[in-house]
């Protein structure tokens, strides 16, 4: 079953800078036969040029500046037409084995920086080996991570990992993606990390969810539960934060403040299908 | 200056595997302009048909399997004709700018699994900030690790990051490459890991050394200094040894012995210049 | 209730020194009005007198030498008869406010070297702050690592602390005790690392046990379930296995072997009544 | 050479409880030879009872309080006469053989929860084993620590251990105490945490310092420089912050604001000699 929702996106991302720097952003909306662009602005208050180039193999869209010292603030603003692709959550979506796997796929088995997944490997085979393999195990994962970590704004920062959350019990969007990414590559399941602007979502905010690779296709998930899958505007998709947070800048700039809003322009009631989604 | 040597490598990995299981094996020689298979030979004791493919984008090449229960031998054998280009270590080799980096370097600024980067920014900072930009800079990296570290088999093991090998002080070649790619992540050079054949190596294993991007190319960097980089037959490149080591293997497999001998086909003697090195 | 039977024990415990060198030992079963010792002997194969004391507050004997280099040997042998009493497990022991501890008991909340319960608090409360408190609350906690935890020699090393162990789910005895003390601890329970030589251990060795304040005295609690605790004949107690190890030394002292064996000498049939066991 | 200055102190503390709870507070000036309280005040918004002990063995001084739902306020005040033994930095103050240590001083030899001395023998023994034992090596490595840690507010938090500001390079006089402790550890040398009311501290705060056991006494270390300590009014010693800090609380207490005010009553001029300082 397919779905289809056009959305209006508004960010302001305001940054200041001690001395020259530069900031690679990652916050335009990714392009694909799931997600139309009707309009688009990227700009920036200071008038520089955007450097834009696209992942290499990957759905991110990057924009680079070198900017000089003083505020800086960076507009996005956008008109999608999302198409999400919705399951049956009682049918079948198997996983694959990894000699099956395609080569782009493959690299989402390693471990990343947040994603410690060779360490989870008996800690994944106790918890979940027993589960059915397939969307079900990977809807098992969802559930453990939804009881047993606390939603906790605050609870984490920049330097938390997979491990540190299954610890401390706490985190955010961030740290619950980082959690379930680690689980399935335990598994041998090809997981990543993806970010997407979420109609919905209770705070303005950004929102990491993440990705597992069941059949011939990606899959969302996200442990959470703060937003439904079907308003998710897709960012970017990678290893984990890593490479997927909205921006990476030198050491001189500092974040200061942001507003993000994502309204429903489609004139019909929502109507958000139960079950598995995919881009 | 360019130098060309004719090596021949032989290596035999052997595992054992409780129940069926599958490797992920990056163990051949890399195709490239600098490195000429004269001949190659990929084995297994099973009679096993092997998956092969190159990392897309990347130049490491990939033999996948999935093997019964049992006992599992590997064979690699090759003639390769090697190229390296020695760079002139007083001549200018400069860092670029983020903005500059060709968009498929870029990735390599990101931490990643052993790499903590994120976590390095100041001491980076303070140690090399001073340092002058580009080859003398990631020399001084080098010495500094060189000097840190000490070479010591058996002090780490699967799990040890740059963070744990900066408590430490000790590692081996997976190690020393992981700090150097750490260190150069957190100035904003991008850096990754490399692993190699290594002519000369003291014990008969894989090497690995690290790779950063000056100029227009990657460049080697081996601080543990147990053997001449022109004598490097390169076999991946990655993140770190995450994604570029010689096997990733499920649970049920175990890895039991190996041996390796790389030896030098080319009669002239072995006049090995100094300097950095490029492939 | 309470049972006495008679132990003899028998250890010899070799060490090679590089040059000169120092070990602090913590063998030598502990004296108490449970712990009888009939006779005991502790010598090493260079004739050096040894420091003995007793650790301030603390059950611990310790037995220090100063040892040149070469190879060493440590002698100890024991007979103990020992006593130990049994709850009833139906029976309530309650936890102890803060408030209401014994001055010397109050250490054993803060968290130590292998036991992070400030990073637990959460984790306690979420699994196990719905149990009744006092023992059947610790035994909730011992049935919960038992089941989360594989007993796996060499999967852990001498650096592993409870954070290390929660993720990888596997370990030893000392990985064991540590998560109990750091469970209990998160939860406002003091608790303390406990070391012993155990009669019917399956392999040679020394154990470790944790022990927890309820009511009015230490109790014992083991999530190995590998002895029965009324054969545990008590050596140390102490944070964590940083300052209850049988041995700590200086950098130029390293182990080589160990045999350890525990033989029971009272005539009468074994018969280890089930319940909480306090010395 | 001794000196000896009549100091005021002041102190609020002011915390919310969600739900009932309890602190302990080791917040008191320690009584000892070289303290002499002329009169102290400890007193709670709430008029609860505090229950007072001190450490067995230990200088510190306890507080405990269990208190009701809503806020509460801590003030303390003393006038403390205080006499400080300063060494000539020029004189041999020597470390001591381990077996020659003083029972209730060994236990400043083993790691801690934020002082991992086992995992810095190595660093310890390259950066400062070839440096003249005794206050001379002590001083090389608080040299050590003001060159290459960056004092930071917010850099660090209450899990911030040794092994993190080390990678880190930043943090507060705790930050800089856990790694004074712990490089004297890994070199065999006791060491432990200090906390105290510091004269001209530049911001109102606690302090933190180490204490290094040389010769026959505990000496103090500040690898800060922040204030004179020569002005450092004693309260407490520890292992670490974990047993050493102003306060231990249950989980429903939550800090809210401090004020600390350190006055000079003595008449005459200050005169802070240079110099090793012992209290």
């Amino acid at each position: 079953m397919q779905t289809t929702h056009r959305f209006s996106i508004k960010s302001q991302l305001r940054y200041r800078l001690d001395q020259d720097g530069w900031l690679l952003l990652n916050l335009a909306a990714a392009r694909s036969p799931f997600q139309n662009l009707l309009s688009e602005r990227v700009e920036n208050s200071r008038g520089i040029a955007f450097r834009e180039y696209e992942a290499p193999q990957g759905v991110s869209r990057f924009h680079g500046l070198a900017a000089p010292a003083g505020n800086l603030e960076i507009i996005y603003e956008a008109e999608v037409e999302r198409t999400v692709f919705v399951g049956n959550p009682t049918m079948e979506i198997p996983e694959s084995l990894l000699i099956d796997l395609p080569t782009e796929v493959v690299r989402f088995l390693y471990p990343s920086r947040y994603c410690e997944s060779d360490k989870f490997v008996r800690l994944a085979a106790k918890e979940f080996g027993h589960l059915h393999p397939g969307h079900e195990r990977v809807a098992g994962i969802c559930n453990w991570i939804y009881t047993h970590i606390d939603y906790q704004p605050g609870a984490t920062d920049q330097h938390t990992s997979a491990v540190d959350c299954l610890t401390l019990r706490a985190g955010v969007c961030r740290d619950f993606a980082h959690l379930g990414v680690t689980i399935c590559r335990a598994l041998g399941i090809p997981a990543r990390y993806g970010s997407a602007y979420a109609f919905l979502l209770p705070q303005q905010d950004y929102h990491a969810f993440f990705e597992v690779w069941l059949g011939d296709r990606w899959w969302y998930y996200d442990a959470t539960r703060l937003a439904p899958q079907q308003g998710f505007i897709h960012v970017g998709s990678g290893h984990d934060a890593a490479d997927t947070s909205v921006a990476t800048m030198s050491s001189s700039v500092q974040f200061d403040s942001m507003d993000v809003s994502v309204e429903k322009l489609s004139p019909h009631i929502v109507e958000f299908a139960n079950g598995p989604v995919s881009f």
